[in-house]
């Protein structure tokens, strides 16, 4: 489906590799993926609730050959990540989950807990639980782009917990100028859709979010 | 299909219902399309190759209630045509095809027909076939605007006949700018999309090709 698409980056989830995957599996993901021109540019998100898990994230990360974690560490193992980013040499984005969780709800509440830590501590920001939260994911963006690795694009029917996801274009969020401002500020990381709508029917839907933000990035 | 697609507008072809439907197919047809949230805004495209099949297109028209024919009449048959214009009011939109027929191959073609004719003869601008044909489709709609009632969006791979149709964003079609001219010119027609790849499986294709559209529309 992501060939059909012509989109040739993924996050690689736990459900398409598994945690614990030896790197025998690992080579054989990686080689279905480059059957169809995909690259995987990060893990996850994994969430981490121990140090054990800590390291068996950023120990999953190395083997399967990426720069980048996106996961979400309970607070009291911060030191302990930032002990652990340092020495895989991986960088963590944090991920966001507005306010359907207590852990890390906005852009905010990450940028102060990773702005006095090392570089490669930063947030994955999802763009439609930050607003579901009632942050102003366009502000975020411009505020902490230094610390933004990856962003999850959605689209959402409003900034209250009880909006959901819908296609991109159909809610309430302002694409063009999330891509002015990545250009205005020169975003380096990755973008990445995360399709929650009609679950089990999804790809008509991400087909029509992928053109959305492909015209958007074509016009801007 | 197109109710998912949050899309409301029709050109009902043939196939979808045939040019000999009575009172009641048509009722029926369009009870089904308002099930959906769906208007026809016209009929065709719909060849005239006799007066009989130019009488039939526009008491077909005059049936469904539209108030456009998308048609190809032979061009020895633009006068009876337009006197049958005249009599129905209802505008003919003259559909391009390119380099694959010789009736009407580009935009100018129709023009230089058109253009002393009564202003309810105009054209479906074909932005690919026009293209394919070596036409420049966005001088064209500049040229020709206050005669085209209809546009055909698609995006193709080149200007040449061997070209093909693709998902909109990914041929060469510089959709921002239609966008802009149509703004520009204030173009109160209607653009649909004629998807004419994957024949069998369109249905990722065609979202991601309305989604294309959107995002431009959005951030233009």
């Amino acid at each position: 489906f992501m060939q059909k698409l012509d989109v040739h980056y993924l996050c690689i989830k736990d459900f398409h590799l598994p945690l614990d995957s030896n790197e025998e599996q690992i080579a054989a993901f990686k080689a279905k993926l480059a059957k169809a021109g995909v690259t995987g540019y990060g893990v996850g998100p994994i969430y981490m609730k121990s140090e054990a898990e800590v390291d068996r994230a950023f120990a999953y990360a190395k083997r399967v050959g990426v720069n980048l974690v996106v996961g979400v560490p309970n607070y009291d193992l911060l030191d302990y990540t930032e002990k652990v980013v340092k020495q895989y040499d991986i960088r963590l984005a944090i991920h966001l989950h507005g306010p359907d969780m207590p852990l890390y709800p906005d852009a905010t509440d990450i940028w102060e807990h990773v702005k006095d830590r090392d570089p490669r501590m930063g947030m994955c920001l999802d763009i439609g639980h930050n607003l579901r939260y009632g942050s102003d994911s366009l502000r975020d963006l411009k505020k902490y782009y230094k610390r933004v690795f990856d962003m999850h694009m959605k689209d959402v029917t409003g900034n209250t917990k009880a909006d959901h996801s819908v296609e991109l274009g159909r809610g309430v969020i302002d694409f063009p100028s999330y891509v002015r401002i990545m250009r205005k500020v020169g975003y380096t990381g990755s973008v990445s859709l995360e399709y929650e709508k009609d679950m089990k029917t999804p790809f008509n839907g991400i087909a029509e979010s992928v053109g959305y933000f492909r015209g958007v990035c074509a016009a801007v």
